[in-house]
């Protein structure tokens, strides 16, 4: 034990790590990220896969409970793991594609000027008792008590902390406005009968952004920009949807909009006009409504997995926290509000139900975990020979295709056929699956190359792969 | 409103944005990330800094509550803002810090082969029941009922939750070890007395990681490649650090070790031997050694903020959950287990303590906010001729210095004198500061640059600032 202790002396001496033989010296930095050399191998990884579909089941309580494709998918590839009901363990994959998601979500948040804080999940009672909705939200809320008696609720939504927080500050100016502050954080709903994995959790991540603006006008105009970078943000994921009209809810306001995917296991019942551009979430409309209110041809029904929610608020929360701005002669007005939710392991989810197949994983390509993975010839096989290639055509990819390091996974389970690493890898999803199959013996060497969203395989030499590669976007 | 609605129609035609001119194409993907050509401004963030100290005190309760450096300046310049005891707001550039101390994180852990997997806040009472520690942890474990009257708790820490998914994995194989999982997520304690700001809250930002051996010997070399990294981390921060043995506490096992950043607030005492390599959190020893217990010379005394701290756990956790591996021979063993935390929000804070000046903040270089603030001259002023210079140099670096794009903040509030904004620039601690003054007006313009970690200020062409901008690391 001793042989680990450092020699530690006071300052200004700084402490040395016994095991680094080249000794540290203060403030010197690595010029790289560490670990950039090594290759990643499948075995490696930490992502069972073992489950049939009965444990799945067994997993998740009751046998007759509802599942759904994303939810299976991801539970057999290891994915996710249930902790508890409606929270789920994300699994090293599922980090992976999630962190990729909110770096697209980050860019298309700055991109319109939005700043990214992170407010706690305790929030206290006394926030929520302001606007009512302590009594309002009833037995979603999470609530619990410190050891000073005092009531909080695990947060759901964040309106009443960063109305409180954007009021607090007594200097907010019209020339900062308009502010668009968002996070990224989990959130908690009790949810009575949370099902479909991390389509309905009772915890999850969440981004949810708060605009604060000088007039009715631009906070329409803000309430825009939102949602068209809501819409790039799915168009760049390849995910089809609808936008829809929506009721307001519990968070109140004057108007709000629900980005819809629409698929079969949806949730959400949504009423579409096909020859305008009308759509509604049919709880907006009159049960016996059935045609268009725009142009009154008929509606047709289909339904829909809510992965946003957008809200104008107007001062329903200023009004309550006093959050002020002062216009150009220092006269304080109340800011207009909107707010906007983004389902982040729920777009994870709903992307797995729209596009895998009922065996396989398919992602939006940006957000795949890994974005290639190689497959070298069989221990012992005829092409054994070509075990170096595969090898060689990893470390040159990884030097070549900057943006694909850290991207490329070494199936190195060569005790497995080829056959049975492709089904494997076809039930993971990587877009780009590189197999040394029998052509890898030619001269030159050719490699089987999988391009599993679209559908093709075709055969390249290591050029025509690198080339290939190239091509690939990553975030 | 009705503008405002989106063209929907039932799949497979896709929704397309009102607003995208050019229209969606399916699985189009933007080329570049949104928004890089936008330069940005100071005006523009979100950072409160209109804190004197007597609101900051009134912020955080009782006049009389302790403060420290870092607290008192996180607050006044806008990094976090108070929400209830012991919980803060993490505002603009105290996220930007912490993504960044996060990725420098990551590539530690995953240079060793960490795997990051996310595991949920809510934590069930039966775990904790089937280890004692619902028992034992008292009154620090926040614990909540929900809706069906089933007990959980908030989890400050996860080796329960995590034995439990690996003994889950039925078939762990000895091949698959060492296995090394961690995860960066909030972490929850309700302190009685929580202080100091982020150095002790309730509800903080905590990397955990917990390891998974086939032997004691090989979960004690993983044990030194754990420490190993946190040397490494800290070391690239440029925090003097000190390792010191500590006691196994509430988490148990039999070998443990803190890493303290040596400073006067901290509230551990920490017995260090100046002639050899003994050092240990005074905990551990009896009261009355003043002594060495290695070379028998006189201990002097310190104090220490712990950053991080490593267990080994042995068997404690895997034996009752059964975490087992299979042996070469197919036959079960238990699984000797390492646990290891970093307060990352808490290394945020220490951080500022341990390298700011009473009145102006200074980061660890990789994690400052932002590396560059370019200053232009005053308007109005006899050098407002180089404003334009400035903006061109601003274009110019972002071009040419890709790991600068985002980096770098434009002072935009030409309003002030040069000598405000410089002001501010100190006290909010940019690596970086480029000024536009008397000199930018010479032929080639000169402009001045503050390095603020090196305390020095030198005078370069627009080609020399590209040159020393080169150098700069970041994460």
């Amino acid at each position: 034990m001793e042989g680990l202790l450092m020699r530690g002396r006071a300052l200004p001496v700084l402490a040395t790590c016994s095991c680094q033989l080249s000794g540290a010296v203060p403030r010197r930095f690595h010029h790289c990220a560490p670990g950039r050399a090594q290759r990643l191998v499948l075995s490696r990884v930490f992502q069972p896969q073992n489950l049939r579909e009965d444990q799945v089941l067994s997993l998740e309580g009751k046998s007759g409970d509802l599942t759904c494709k994303s939810q299976q998918l991801m539970l057999q590839v290891g994915l996710i793991h249930p902790a508890s009901p409606g929270c789920y363990h994300l699994l090293p994959y599922a980090v992976r594609a999630m962190e990729k998601l909110v770096r697209v979500i980050d860019q298309e948040m700055q991109a319109i000027g939005g700043q990214k804080v992170n407010m706690p999940s305790l929030s206290p009672a006394e926030l929520w008792r302001a606007t009512d909705r302590w009594d309002l939200m009833g037995k979603e809320l999470l609530r619990l008590r410190d050891r000073h008696g005092k009531d909080y609720c695990l947060g759901p939504t964040h309106e009443e902390a960063i109305t409180a927080l954007v009021a607090s500050q007594k200097k907010l100016s019209y020339k900062q406005l308009p502010l668009l502050l968002y996070q990224v954080t989990r959130k908690f709903r009790d949810e009575p009968r949370p099902r479909f994995g991390l389509l309905r959790g009772r915890e999850f991540y969440m981004k949810d952004m708060y605009t604060f603006d000088s007039s009715p006008e631009a906070a329409r105009q803000t309430y825009g920009l939102v949602c068209d970078a809501y819409c790039s943000l799915l168009d760049r994921l390849g995910l089809p949807f609808i936008k829809v009209q929506a009721h307001v809810g519990s968070v109140g306001g004057t108007m709000s909009h629900e980005f819809q995917l629409p698929v079969d296991v949806g949730e959400d019942r949504l009423a579409i006009c096909p020859s305008c551009s009308f759509s509604a979430n049919v709880e907006t409309l009159d049960v016996s409504q059935t045609n268009c209110p725009a142009c009154r041809g008929p509606l047709t029904e289909t339904k829909g997995i809510e992965v946003g929610h957008t809200f104008y608020l107007g001062t329903k929360y200023s009004s309550v926290f006093n959050a002020q701005f002062t216009d150009v002669h220092c006269k304080p007005h109340l800011a207009e509000m909107g707010c906007y939710g983004l389902g982040v392991t729920r777009i994870l989810a709903a992307a797995i139900e729209v596009l895998s197949t009922e065996d396989c994983v398919r992602w939006p390509c940006l957000l795949a975990p890994y974005q290639v993975c190689l497959i070298p010839p069989k221990k012992g096989s005829k092409e054994a020979a070509a075990t170096g290639l595969t090898e060689q055509l990893y470390d040159h990819v990884t030097e070549v295709v900057p943006q694909l390091r850290g991207e490329m996974l070494l199936d190195d389970r060569a005790h497995l056929t080829i056959g049975n690493r492709l089904k494997d890898a076809k039930k993971f999803g990587y877009p780009y699956v590189v197999i040394a199959g029998k052509r890898a013996l030619e001269d030159p060497a050719h490699f089987e190359v999988w391009h599993q969203n679209a559908g093709e395989v075709i055969f390249l030499t290591q050029e025509g792969v690198v080339e290939l590669l190239t091509q690939v976007q990553t975030v």
